[in-house]
């Protein structure tokens, strides 16, 4: 299919290594321009960016002319001399010896201009493409990878939670459903935690990385119908344990992302200053405390009511780092959660709100561990004991003190790369009203 | 909750590094017995196994006698000395000076006897309890690491691919499908391959790994609803570097558990030295030998049918590592896949079959590259072309030859462990009959 070269094929981010030497670069017009006998052409190969420069007789007059048929988008193998150049993005160009199209288009529909976000979607599959989107799923690729890693090196077992499952434990309202072949209704899991209860109690720490559904009917720039979400959940963890863990997980993704992706995080403007606040302790405050708070600063909020995302956003701007918020009252939180000692009408459970008006990221807790407390919390909350059955199990048999929390991966995202937006953390958005393409 | 503890908490994994100290233990009843005035406990913790011997008069008068109202599975922890026994399993065993029972039970459902299957998957949520499970899980998690850890060395991008899709890309007899709120039917992906090969055009070298779904009214021991598959995708592959890198993948992730997990693998008693055959290169072969081959054993197959179990079995039978098998017949694969320029009856695809009778675990190919050929290719498989249009685009806008693959992580699994059926493989089975728990 392709006929062998002479020079090397290599990536563009790794010119650098190729200073002096001829090299061949496959991949994608980005930028066309011409300059009396000098050609210019930027060219993307998803690994970086880099202007070839065409210079009429120092390379083979048909290859020259093929500048000509060039759009943006185009396909092409290029062939050069890698030399250094201090006005070049990146540091280096390439003198082009020879340019072979594979695919000439002329009718590129993201042109480099403004375009409305609705056209935008509609071109998701391309708008890809954009060096902006690229940094933005990059960063994405780094902080999947980092959460791994920080629990794998922690011990933590991954343990994949079902997709398909009987229950609607939270009520259906939320809930995408399907036929499960004759078998009755399946619904699209929207957390892994209950799976990964009973996972803990046979590896003792465990995690689970997986797509997560709600049929929202919101359309905020905090929603998705599809997203991603890291849980952890361990035998013999208290909720100290558990603030503990996120605080160190965060820090630890913020800093890994500041430490490799820089570039990327260059290529969003992103202020990093901010980014590395993580390295100081987080703040710690109480649900009340923090009502408190809020309606010092003139929020209109009871105490008992929960949190909407215009109090998420006035608490997240109150501090330059991400914010624990502990101790909800329990009528406002799932069934599953333990009560405090202290004061029973407390749930045992922790937000985390990203600074700069992100909001929560996190959300955790420790977990009712003894079976008629729970078995009272079911009709308390008017959920069906029967589906639940396997979950009581875990109460009848060598219960155990546990916690566990998930971690939104888009909205962390959206936090690190200063997004307005969750649409454009994952490839393909989810939304209210697109599931296209 | 938890009172302070003199003694460090500990894991049971990490005790040989506590030899003489005294310790702090959390975990569950693994097998208790007596022998006199000696009382033995096994006790697990998720990291391992290790025994408890208390000798009346060497531990309080009322823990000692905790010992006879525990059963198995009931949770506590145990305070003890760490000391050297070489009969003991992991060489270790802890002398008792305190056990307080957590949570006492007497009748845990799975005693240690033989249990029927059926049984045995009722009761998931605690058979992921016994050791063998949690081995498979431990190796299941190993694999999963070490896939992505493959790609992300290679400069492979993660690119999470929507689970709900608008398309029904290969019919619908086998989808799932839900309401997209009012915005008519999704259906569950069934592969993340189209997709990717968008991101593909935008970053080069992409890959996803990610739940995946069949509504396939199969009853085998290879199939599941719900499974995970990683699968990747480049721009400028061509079929003979899918070949390579399925080869080098399946090497270094088979190495890789031999490496890490060898306690696992013995506690399963996977004849190792099978699977260190790997080392070595993998046999290839065409579609077209491997028929004659079969032929030649006596199977009764004619050019141009599929494989089936059948003959997957009889195939991957004859070698002792995985084979390649490649350029099966156009007609019994799928729409997207690249013609043989030497003979256009045949596509450019690989299937790689496990040794040892476990069948296909990867099938990959190279992409139609051509938008005529393409839009020929849908109206010769009767598919629409309105949903696809966003697919087609990646051949209007700078095509390139590309090509890519998928691995099926329980498959795998089932092979790496010596599994009979798939369903051991993933923990939380989604089976023909089973959505519980």
């Amino acid at each position: 299919m392709f006929s062998p070269e002479i020079a090397p094929v290599v990536n563009i981010a790794d010119l650098p290594q190729y200073e002096g030497q001829a090299v061949t670069i496959r991949g994608w017009v980005y930028h066309l321009r011409s300059s009396g006998k000098v050609r210019f052409l930027v060219v993307r190969d998803g690994t970086g960016l880099v202007q070839g420069v065409l210079v009429k007789g120092r390379l083979p007059e048909e290859d020259f002319h093929q500048f000509d048929r060039l759009g943006q988008e185009s396909s092409l193998i290029l062939r050069g001399q890698v030399r250094a150049e201090l006005r070049a993005p990146g540091g280096y160009e390439v003198e082009v010896t020879g340019l072979t199209p594979l695919h000439i288009c002329q009718n590129y529909p993201i042109a480099h201009k403004e375009h409305g976000v609705g056209f935008l979607l509609d071109q998701r599959h391309l708008w890809l493409r954009a060096p902006r989107q690229q940094a933005i799923l990059r960063l994405r690729d780094e902080l999947a990878r980092a959460c791994r890693d920080f629990f794998y090196d922690r011990g933590f077992v991954l343990v994949d939670t079902p997709i398909l499952t009987p229950t609607a434990c939270e009520g259906t309202t939320t809930l995408f459903a399907t036929d499960y072949l004759d078998r009755g209704k399946a619904y699209l899991s929207q957390s892994g935690q209950l799976y990964l209860e009973a996972a803990a109690m046979a590896l003792g720490k465990v995690y689970c990385f997986g797509p997560t559904f709600r049929a929202e009917k919101s359309k905020t720039r905090r929603h998705l119908m599809e997203f991603w979400m890291v849980e952890a959940e361990a035998a013999f963890y208290l909720l100290e344990d558990i603030l503990q863990l996120c605080e160190d997980l965060v820090r630890y993704l913020v800093l890994r992302v500041l430490e490799r992706r820089n570039r990327e995080l260059e290529m969003l403007d992103r202020d990093t200053t901010l980014l590395s606040k993580v390295s100081q302790s987080f703040p710690r405050l109480s649900y009340t405390e923090a009502v408190v708070r809020l309606q010092t600063e003139g929020v209109a909020i009871t105490w008992g009511e929960d949190f909407g995302g215009d109090e998420e956003t006035r608490l997240s701007q109150m501090f330059d780092r991400p914010v624990l918020i502990h101790r909800y009252p329990r009528q406002i939180k799932a069934f599953y959660m333990e009560a405090d000692r202290d004061n029973p009408e407390l749930a045992l459970c922790v937000d985390m709100l990203a600074p700069e008006g992100y909001g929560e990221i996190i959300g955790g807790s420790q977990r009712v561990a003894d079976l008629d407390i729970l078995l009272a919390r079911l009709q308390e909350y008017h959920l069906p004991q029967e589906p639940l059955e396997w979950y009581l199990d875990l109460r009848r048999y060598g219960s155990v003190p546990h916690a566990g929390f998930g971690l939104g991966l888009e909205r962390l995202l959206a936090w690190v790369c200063g997004l307005k937006h969750v649409r454009e953390a994952i490839p393909f958005p989810r939304l209210l009203d697109r599931l296209y393409p």
